[in-house]
């Protein structure tokens, strides 16, 4: 059973409180403009991201691997036993160390396409250039999605994400975790505007491609890309809205197996599309 | 808080219990010799495949949509509220049906590899067909990636799936689930000897590619395959073997970007990984 917490530890450690609890974090994390990094690796990547630390939750045995980053964060770090994480987060925390970190002011999508911002503003490409290979998320749900598809985006020279102004949160905890901290390696931005999004795209250069299970659209690698290509994922559910898949260049999609297709194996899932779209968006050069 | 259970309904729906307790349900599931289908979708693949019905657990509203499956079931449907099923199964099952199923005996590596067995009897491709393209799956932990990967399989055209001796279990409730059922529209078998498995794979005329996040291997759209190719999938964490590794005709990889590799984004999660290859693989042709 989870240990009683000390009352002192309140204030700082309400950052890190019921982490299961969807509805609770989402309105938590905005009001306090914050987010969980989970584990060493993606607790480094976030710092080296250029995120601030708030404060740093461990149990005693990650004391030793993060002692050079924990030198730095003077009465922010708050070493404490496993029942105590558990009573405090509402699970066990494999990864034994928490990081809750301030979120930054994220960039316009017109300036993430110029290459005018970059977002963190360590990701990599340099701001300065202008992205050519960009994945655009509408209303994805689902956070460890979002996580795997920036994890593939990134491994895949994909140099900017948009998401729809519904889109699932690349800074929620599942999804960072996920992503391995893939969402601090590549730059993204929210559109503000669902309507207009593709005529954004589409006033700076892009080539716009709507990526369906339609198997009468044209397959990914026959697509004669243009310079600036800009491949458009849709939900888990339901795909891309009708008015985007209307409103995009073209509709492309990745060639199913017809034998599977007469047993019901109609679809891939969406991170599964993502990877292999990106790898056909890199391969094209 | 759930309800008590209704003892009369012990015997039967003991095949129900703690579905979340993963060591428990091995072990039960095993003695059994049954496994769980979850969701209308899913069940109603499993018994097209083949698989014998135990019983099946339902909520009211899920009586109508499977009336014309229920009909066939007598004294083996259970109806009852949703507190019954989270006090039995111990968590709230959304999909709101669930199927206990017979297990059938697996063929042989060598029955599936020759294509004079097919498993369950019902996937495709038609017994006597030899399969060309085919999965390795060695020693998966997690059996949502082991769903996930069957589904790509599936539907990219691969034609068999074997499993490491230790590989999870592919109808283990969550590889079910999440492979949307294609566990049960691709043949597969398991090994009995992990040390010998790769000789079988040749002597059947199986070129063998060990995929690795490695960057100076054969990138996998540049191999020139042949006639029959085996391609190798590792565990989530350690990859392949060195055994496997050492032993296969060629280490192949999936070309990353290489700004992501200075950020630290250096592989591709094992799903992101296998879809990638076998969209390769159907490439290939």
């Amino acid at each position: 059973m989870p240990e009683a917490i000390d009352p002192h530890l309140a204030g700082p450690l309400a950052d890190y409180a019921d982490l299961r609890d969807v509805e609770l974090r989402k309105s938590l994390e905005a009001e306090h403009g914050l987010f969980i990094a989970e584990g060493e690796k993606v607790i480094r990547r976030a710092v080296a991201a250029g995120y601030p630390v708030r404060s740093v939750l461990l149990t005693p045995r990650w004391a030793e691997p993060l002692a050079d980053l924990l030198d730095t964060l003077e009465g922010r770090v708050h070493i404490v036993d496993d029942a105590v994480v558990e009573g405090l987060t509402g699970f066990q925390v494999h990864r034994g160390a928490l990081a809750a970190m301030e979120r930054l002011p994220l960039p316009s999508v017109e300036e993430i396409l110029s290459g005018r911002a970059s977002f963190p503003e360590r990701a990599a490409p340099e701001p300065g250039i202008r992205p050519r290979r960009v994945l655009v998320l509408e209303d994805l749900v689902d956070h460890g999605n979002v996580g795997a598809i920036f994890r593939c985006a990134a491994a895949l020279g994909v140099e900017a994400v948009v998401l729809s102004p519904r889109c699932a949160d690349p800074l929620y905890r599942r999804s960072v975790k996920v992503s391995m901290g893939a969402v601090f390696a590549i730059p993204y931005a929210r559109m503000t505007d669902w309507y207009a999004g593709l005529a954004e795209l589409r006033e700076a250069g892009f080539q716009t491609l709507a990526l369906t299970p339609d198997q009468s659209a044209t397959p990914l690698d026959r697509v004669d890309m243009a310079d600036r290509v800009a491949l458009l994922l849709g939900s888990e559910g339901d795909g891309l809205s009708s008015r985007w898949l209307r409103e995009a260049d073209e509709p492309v999609c990745i060639p199913m197996s017809p034998t599977a297709m007469g047993l019901g194996v109609d679809s891939l899932n969406v991170v599964a599309a993502a990877a292999i779209a990106c790898h056909g968006l890199m391969r094209a050069g």
